[in-house]
């Protein structure tokens, strides 16, 4: 589809175009669309760009990740369709397993989205033949594979169902969510939640990573000194600033 | 698709799945669902209720239509897909006519989308043959009728792009838009910007144009006291209080 080019949204028109596109090749679910508008929001509402309350919890991630014994990092098709490639950055940074997870699972999706997956650069993409539950669960979204989701300790979840992050809390992993919506029950249940955009929360993880790979002590006490919950108030605070500002500039960035 | 009855958000799941029905049918663009889910954030931050200040926008819309000469109401996918009876029965109501108006225009969607509307009861129905633009707008987004949208005095947008709102607004057209976000160009634009979700929005215009009908002294009155900013800035002034309660409470309604 034409986009204007004089459209003040271009950017963001343009990603929807994108998405919509991974939609027509059966990559990602129509609903999948309307979640990515719910983000979208939730980004317009801080401005679109890193909050520091968002970056303190990308750093605490890069520490988790780090000290993890079983890392995964789950990928369904909106997370694909953003950034595929810094998906599996993080993971060969980390040494974290990838597994292809989706709420509207069908055999079809799951092939398409781990072709994609290996196309991108992916190694050993789990996710095609589960053979364990989520406990507590219902329908086909409690499958998962017991090399990886099953038997992680900690699992990074962008953009999540809250049901299934509250299921992974229930199983006493340390879950770590990329959810714009810092009230979804998804950012409630999760020990660290990332109010950002995947993309730039992807990037700054990676840095951190690289940062803090040679350096135990200080991932300890990073995660030591981590509070999910101030750090999730922040970044309400951070929304209710901006609308604040918003209104007495009577301005907007749409 | 199967939506577990247990997921906790079955309603606006539900809602999402009709939605993308529309798209499958070609009635609705893939990126409008990405609009609506935008919608659906807002509509989240203000408690899925019509608040005070939208109950006060709708009155104001109602009486504008009321004492309109040439009223249109604009229909795009999206309005049509969430709520075409309640668009029409304010059509019949106010006297107002329908054009249908898609940003992404193709001839085919815009004669299913009329097609659809006369299904549901619509009568003349306008949009197919435009022989009018909308001054400074590039595309066929500027495409309108001159028995429609052209010669308006009152012009209902429900869930409008932000440059064509503007256009309207130089055209010195009554802009009412009915769009969640009350930060948006369309919302900062319009004459009367009602901050709620559409088919709630209609319910009540719905009911205002009935009780005032026969009361012009009183439409008048409606009219002179209305102020938009003010509205506008206790929509937002809704949406901060509950981010703070909700963080207070420690809960949310996802």
């Amino acid at each position: 589809m034409d986009i204007p080019k004089d459209h003040p949204r271009y950017g963001s028109l343009a990603t929807r175009e994108r998405l919509a596109e991974f939609v027509r090749k059966g990559l990602m679910t129509p609903t999948g669309l309307v979640a990515h508008g719910r983000g979208e929001a939730f980004d317009y509402l801080m401005g679109e760009r890193t909050t520091p309350a968002a970056l303190n919890a990308e750093k605490a991630a890069a520490a988790y990740l780090l000290d993890a014994k079983r890392p995964v990092i789950c990928v369904n098709g909106n997370a694909a369709a953003l950034d595929a490639k810094r998906l599996i950055e993080l993971a060969v940074a980390t040494g974290a397993k990838t597994e292809v997870n989706i709420f509207h699972r069908s055999e079809e999706r799951m092939a398409l989205l781990i072709d994609y997956m290996r196309e991108c650069g992916a190694k050993d993409i789990l996710g095609e033949n589960p053979d364990s539950r989520i406990p507590g669960l219902s329908s086909d979204r409690a499958l998962c594979t017991g090399d990886g989701i099953f038997s992680s300790d900690v699992i990074l979840v962008p953009i999540e169902d809250g049901d299934r992050a509250e299921a992974l809390v229930r199983m006493k992993k340390i879950v770590i969510a990329i959810d714009l919506n810092p009230l979804s029950r998804t950012s409630r249940m999760a020990t660290v939640s990332i109010t950002d955009e995947m993309s730039r929360a992807l990037a700054n993880m990676i840095n951190f990573v690289t940062e803090l790979r040679n350096n135990k002590k200080e991932v300890k006490d990073i995660i030591s000194r981590f509070s999910n919950a101030g750090n999730r108030k922040a970044a309400v605070e951070d929304i209710r600033e901006y609308l604040r500002s918003a209104m007495r500039d009577g301005e907007s960035n749409d």
